[in-house]
């Protein structure tokens, strides 16, 4: 893991690296127990859509919060990972026509581009459903305890009451505009809930108590407001080259934000102050909490 | 549960009130601990799905196979449930324009004619998401490394390895008939897995040996396999108003089927030796293990 006076985006490429080696090793096609075999098309689509030069921030979070708290590094990796084959599943259906309807995802096509509509949705039904194979399965070394509480908290920062409920959000969005309190309730639920729990899951490996669950939980949420300000920003003053997708698309879709709402002056204000707010709730870790602080600047400070 | 004299048909139809009693609370609109909101129409719709008139009988497999070996029948219903939120959300996502284009399902609209196509790709996300959710969940009375085994076995079975690949290779039969081993394949992957784990998990909810779970879930196996053999002689010869969906669909993709290669003949006398065989992997349990040979039989001659 990271030593804490490595500049931050030396730290994310080289775990990005680590991740993506291991994500190709758990997307290889040899079925496991209880399998029966791999349709080659369908692990190629998995594959493609998660190994896609995603910048890997939520299994950073993971594992900078695990080494925060004294967990293992190589379990801390694989819950990474699950994470971001939960993560890499709720943008291959997103791109979907039906729903976002972009062709384009880092530049390259998306999945239903590459491959076609039904393997698309296939695959990311595949990448969900791994994600908890991946953190279930006796490679997670855990006590049975903490992976059953990996499990039951990504299920619910994923589903109904978190990430796909936002998504549900953003649709009426498209035809009822939320007000302040709503769009912050859909982006708490959209991009915050994987936030949140993968700050969470660093201290779930390590066994901590409650009271540490909490507190990074709570750093989670703050990241993932500035995380959400920025890529609305982001969106409203990049091109497509820099971004990797098409910009402006949820100004022309009607789609409330909060810079739409109050502006952009409001919103660089905002996300400095957020930048504050999550450097306060890592003080009480002093200097070890360095790499996690950084990615809380870099969050905001991001141009893609 | 059901006592072994209860006829089939009547025992089935308790438990599937059960069943929707069940599902119907744990999709209560209310969050739970974790969540934030539950959006309503992204609740409506997996009500929806998942609340379609279904015969339950993948519960009732878990619930039987539970009682044989005298685990608890509260936690079996749970986790029957959980089971049923995983088949409804395979058949939402499979009714999709993309995959088998359905309008019906038991006779009534497909979630994505009912609401629209996102909402049925998130309301399949969803429920798939929850199967895990339940089963995590503390109101799942059971030891963490039983919940942890369900989980991987679930996974294991819906996943690329099982359910969502057999549906992969279902795919591409539709441009490459696959020959008798490549159908044997896809099936006991696509339909075949979760049956299995149906009956697997009775025994893991029990905390019974390896043995006990590898002989039920044989009988899993056995019964998968003219579950599949008999619903191809059903697309076959019945129609659109028995079935509650479009009939002879399979035939005029030209996917190719054990009934079409080797003959209806053949799967009449097939299908008797499959009860026969899932009868003898029973024997050792006597009497007690009534309704799951009942069940086989069921799953042999039904008509929809």
């Amino acid at each position: 893991m990271t030593r804490p006076d490595t500049p931050f985006e030396t730290s994310l490429l080289a775990l990005a690296e680590q991740v993506e080696a291991t994500l190709s090793e758990l997307l290889d096609a040899r079925p496991r127990d209880g399998e029966i075999a791999r349709p080659g098309r369908l692990i190629e689509a998995m594959h493609y859509g998660a190994l896609n030069g995603g910048k890997r921030l939520r299994p950073f979070l993971v594992m900078e919060s695990a080494r925060l708290f004294g967990g293992d590094e190589k379990t801390a990796l694989r819950v990474g990972c699950a994470l971001e084959c939960l993560h890499s599943y709720s943008l291959v259906h997103d791109d979907l026509p039906a729903m976002d309807d972009d062709d384009l995802r880092r530049g390259k096509p998306t999945v239903h581009i590459a491959y076609d509509y039904a393997t698309a949705i296939l695959a990311g039904d595949s990448l969900l459903t791994y994600a908890f194979d991946i953190i279930a399965a006796p490679e997670t070394d855990l006590p049975d305890s903490a992976r059953i509480a990996l499990v039951l908290e990504l299920a619910r920062a994923a589903g109904i009451g978190g990430m796909a409920g936002g998504q549900a959000l953003d649709l009426a969005a498209e035809k009822a505009p939320p007000d302040e309190a709503g769009i912050i309730l859909l982006q708490s639920m959209k991009t915050g809930a994987l936030l949140r729990f993968a700050c969470e899951a660093g201290a779930i490996i390590a066994g901590r108590p409650v009271e540490d669950r909490a507190r990074i939980r709570s750093f989670g949420e703050v990241i993932g407001r500035a995380f959400q300000l920025a890529d609305d920003l982001l969106d409203l003053t990049s091109d497509a080259i820099t971004l990797g997708k098409a910009a402006g698309k949820d100004a022309a879709k009607g789609k409330g934000t909060l810079v739409a709402l109050k502006g952009r002056d409001w919103a660089e204000v905002e996300l400095t102050r957020l930048v504050d707010e999550a450097h306060e709730i890592l003080a009480p870790y002093g200097r070890a909490a360095e790499p996690l602080a950084k990615a809380a600047r870099f969050i905001a400070q991001r141009k893609n």
